[in-house]
């Protein structure tokens, strides 16, 4: 199988920062390396949202993908540059807990030492064509972690946000909006078992826990598991963040059913 | 030739969606699967935008190509999932019209049912990642559409919405606003023939059809036939759609010459 | 190794436009052919634009790569096709300066004339399509350029705005705006030595050129060398654009430093 290098940035495609990493990656790759973009629509400077994403789209790929990813507010400071192997897949990029939620216990980390011959004087501001790229592209080769630069014990790592579980709720808040105006909660479906009552958002509550969009009516509101097993608010062939004013940080609480707690 | 899938649907790129597909396409499908975007920014739910998007773009495909594409209000409803043969091109989405253009007579449908194995379980909101996504990876394999489940004879199809033809004029309407402001119409070159006289949409006058956008001055209306042969209004370095406020359903209406009918 | 053809455009990814293009690659060019998106959301039909963007991009590729790039206001005049080698490059579309700072003195340029077959009748409204993308499988296939047309000896080229060099003081301007808001200058760092003093920007003084972002305050602007080699104003964690006011045009000066002038 011919090497896979994805690529995920907060660059957007209207400057030419995405184009130049691809060209130094064809340039310094193997032949057939093939280049799989991820998005580079992340919010600008957002290392959570990146996080996010991440989180649920590196799983996805074959074991071995090289998967470098951009959002690096602190590009050129102190920050360490790192390449990594996590759940069979390799990680490229800042330090600075971007992959905070793919580094568990078992993740190899090594620092990335800035390369030598015509790379040999990175920029300070673009990390991701002069630093990351040709580290990937040593990937891509097959060369091991170790020949990058020194293990790293103490890579930034971030903690998922589980929510508050009280004697007869499950208190949570909103941790993505996407495109469809989804508000996409941290509640996850083994958090809650089969005993859910209400959800309230805000001032909305919502009655029932739905099994897709079209249980309901055009523009109402409902309550779903989606694709990840998150708890999300959607609204039917609408916007539920256009017709709630919610978005992240906004809580949504999940009260267990009476039954469950025992009220007749 | 390494087998093509490509990749069309309203998911935009800030989310992770497409990352997703991309990732499951390549653990699933055979080593050298290429994976080409077509574009991800067709309006949130518009089935009929992303119609005419795959109507002009599948055609241009080497023939055996896989055409994944989501448009998907109804997901995880009794809307059918499907798996087609048309015009020598392979359909793999939802059954709501989106390929509606593409299903002529000679096609061949089937249902995709739900595939065996760890993805027994498709989400109810995910159907590209969980349905589609390894149905395109077993055709790019080599696997028959009937592998996939069972025939469907009466797929969703969309009628092309052919101008109506009255004694001197051909009354047409505007049924695309492309990025750059053209207001592309229903009305082919080879329905209106020579004869043609002045072009009207809304309350603007036009008395010529032209060639190219060079032959005006900028910032003036012009009609001319664009790259489908369809009458298309345009505004030379400038947006037609900004310059007129005409939208998706404009009447345009093309009124034959006065000598193809008979006056002096 | 498998043929590169990159594709940079301001077609966006709403219309069909850019996968019409990729569909004809694949059915004509040869098997393997990788296709590599630059960028397709450069401002419509700004050729400065897309200039700059194939001037920082195009010379980072392996040698014999192969560029499609069409912002192409003229399409369908007089303006001629053109297919070119330059810096070991081939770029192929419209001759309206696009290529401006990449056809150096060494530049091959030749025209690219109607193809024959069934492409015998281009839209004259879709080159990219119908001329651009016919050209490029051709080359890909391994034909020369001389293959394509008459050779052309005044190709459109653009000269750098070099800054004004007075006794204390280089003026300069913005010339690109990115994503980030930060604002790119046409000042080199060769022009400028070591011997800077303070830089202007319309009515903001800054009075040092910093290494990277983390070396002011959130929200503070800074000068320093981009990942070009220009001066560049940005703010911390934030857009220098929305902070100054400051688009492309807007006048640049960095004063040399007083030492350097033989002030004591």
């Amino acid at each position: 199988m011919p090497p896979i290098v994805t690529l995920t940035s907060d660059f957007g495609t209207r400057d030419s920062y995405v184009a130049q990493v691809k060209g130094v990656l064809l340039s310094l790759g193997p032949p057939g390396l093939q280049i799989v973009d991820l998005g580079h629509e992340i919010a600008p400077q957002d290392v959570r949202e990146g996080a996010l994403f991440l989180r649920a789209a590196v799983p996805r790929f074959p074991a071995g993908s090289i998967h470098l990813a951009v959002v690096d507010p602190g590009v050129g400071s102190a920050r360490r540059a790192i390449a990594a192997e996590a759940g069979g897949q390799c990680l490229i990029g800042p330090d600075n807990g971007l992959f905070g939620w793919l580094l568990g216990p078992g993740a190899r980390v090594h620092r990335i030492d800035a390369p030598g011959g015509a790379q040999a004087h990175p920029s300070s501001t673009f990390h991701a064509r002069d630093l990351f790229a040709p580290a990937a592209a040593r990937l891509a080769h097959g060369e091991p972690l170790s020949a990058l630069g020194a293990p790293v014990l103490d890579a930034s790592t971030l903690v998922w946000p589980v929510p508050e579980l009280t004697g007869d709720a499950v208190q949570g808040e909103v941790v993505h909006v996407d495109r469809f105006g989804n508000l996409i909660s941290n509640i996850e479906r083994a958090q809650l078992g089969t005993a859910v009552g209400r959800v309230v958002l805000a001032d909305r509550t919502l009655h029932a826990i739905h099994d897709h969009y079209a249980q309901v009516v055009p523009g109402e509101l409902l309550a779903l598991f989606g694709s990840e097993g998150l708890l999300e608010i959607a609204a039917r062939d609408a916007s539920a963040a256009a017709v709630t004013g919610a978005g992240v940080g906004t809580p949504v609480c999940v009260e267990l059913a009476a039954a469950a707690r025992g009220i007749p």
